[in-house]
């Protein structure tokens, strides 16, 4: 989310750096990550967040070990409502602009919200920030557990390898949004470090018992790892596979009235991350017609999301990468 | 929905005339079935019905043989809102009571909207109304395929054996709610017969080509029976399952603040009309406890859908009926 210190975003990002092998990295020391906050609720109809957080709440688990834990309901409003938002999406209000921006009578509740959050975990940017922020999020697409995040961090990655390790009920993937930090949008972005855990598929309003479990036992793998990276462990360098935002496609629309006319193809529908090759079917329209992807081949992730209806998202394409990352272990004082 | 001319509901509901043979029932005549209404809409979260209908208006199929064919998105507003109602449900608008009370300017809008809708297609009751009305829902429950219809009606039931005999794509089946139609509160009793499609699972909001597939082939099955019964073709009598609510279950909730303690078991979720038995699982507590089922033998419908929350029902129970119905053909003028 933010870089390790000593590190730029852009030394990070250039291909030589991407490309070159974890065993000529250097490994790195950084300080113990003590103070974690755990969100859900940030979209107030994805409730395996709003329950995870309120079952954290009741069972006060404040002080794990070395980590102190805590736990936000981030939308509140948005939460009594069971819906996404009251006035705007509160996950992108999180920009170092929109944090920035005058308030005034007609400033959004969320941006009002946006801020409260940015003082209670931040500020972004800030040494006051806390260490790692989890927001927890579910989509209606067949995504199974991902982990996304900003640019290049060696925390979350590590944190990443070691879910993926551990859980065998779902995949877990990884999925890099490449934008600076001043211009991340959403939540996890106010912590120093931080990513969103997205599980899917589960309809907004709706808590299933499977993907509930799944975001638990993440949550429990993450201060897992918090707990043993405090204690002195190394953790070795390695790579891992990870997804990047390439481009969206919207639904075809009727051109007067903007109505879609099509539904994701049933050879589509819930292959979320299966490649998509040039005449493959990604639309089937009321009617009957097909439409075929053009272009080049590339991974479909958040296939049919409730919530990209209005954002004019059918699905986004993203192609594959890999990560490297150095061995990492505690700054000793 | 309502009863044919002649045969009143509680001749029908006896138990020595639901169990006696078909082959005993003396045939049936019945008026041409030549003005039928297709309704999407009636909870505006529910994009099969919405898009069903809105692709029927495209196509303009006004007239289909001799079935003249009305369309209606019936809640344009929470259709617009992509919400399940703006200010109560419509479909529990449509007893007598509520379509007769009296009009006030605090009279929720869907008030307003069913009785607008009643007038369009009924009176209710009246020699005036649609011949049928079917009224297309869907739910994020693993439903397949289900008519859901109130009293006995020998044309939903010739109906539901038509399609059930024709659909491969997933399974059919039949609920019957025990409501007095004067009491029956859904949109279809609106018509001189009628029934609800109701079609899962599909998150709300979302739109999913395979349901929507399902959807188009009951409406064109329908539309197919309703020419050939025009036509003079005479239908056999027959016996067909049943489900019939026996009665809800709620959520483990917290006492104090009634919010949910527990998420469907994972082995009753997606498992609609599968057999509940004494101890088998039904909740799984978010902190990790098992909840297991206590008395008869029902059969589990309406699992996990999102929409009953509100309503305190996790899910419904039934038990499985033979309805038994003559053979029916067109009156000759």
């Amino acid at each position: 989310m933010n870089c390790p210190v000593g590190q730029s975003r852009t030394d990070q990002h250039s291909s030589d750096k991407l490309f070159f092998s974890y065993q000529q990295m250097e490994p790195v020391s950084l300080p113990p990550l003590s103070r974690v906050a755990i969100c859900g609720g940030t979209h107030g109809n994805e409730m395996s967040g709003v329950y995870m957080v309120k079952e954290l709440q009741k069972q006060k688990a404040d002080q794990t070990g070395s980590v102190s834990v805590t736990t936000v309901l981030t939308n509140p409003r948005a939460v009594d409502a069971c819906r996404r938002y009251i006035e705007i999406d509160l996950n992108r209000c999180f920009t170092d602009a929109l944090l920035s921006a005058p308030v005034t009578d007609s400033t959004p509740y969320e941006l009002r919200r946006a801020r409260e959050l940015n003082a209670q975990l931040g500020p972004k940017g800030s040494p006051e920030a806390v260490d790692l922020l989890c927001d927890i999020h579910n989509t209606t697409a067949n995504m199974g557990m991902c982990l996304i995040f900003y640019s290049l961090d060696w925390i979350t990655l590590h944190i990443y390898k070691y879910i993926k390790s551990k859980m065998t009920s779902t995949p877990v993937r990884a999925i890099q949004l490449d934008i600076p930090n001043s211009e991340a949008y959403s939540l996890e972005s106010v912590g120093k470090h931080g990513f969103a855990i997205e599980v899917g598929p589960q309809p907004n309003g709706v808590v299933r018992a499977d993907i509930f479990n799944m975001v638990r036992e993440a949550v429990d793998l993450t201060k897992e790892w918090l707990q043993a990276f405090n204690s002195g462990n190394t953790f070795a360098g390695g790579e891992v596979e990870a997804y990047t935002l390439v481009r969206s496609v919207d639904y075809p629309r009727d051109p007067t009235t903007s109505d879609i006319t099509a539904a994701i193809h049933p050879q589509l529908q819930d292959n979320d991350f299966k490649l998509l090759r040039p005449g493959n079917p990604t639309f089937l329209s009321f009617s009957g017609e097909t439409v075929k992807h053009e272009g080049d081949e590339l991974y479909p992730f958040f296939v049919n999301e409730c919530a990209y209806y209005e954002k004019k998202i059918a699905f986004h394409l993203a192609r594959k990468i890999t990560l490297t990352f150095p061995s990492v272990s505690v700054k000793k004082d």
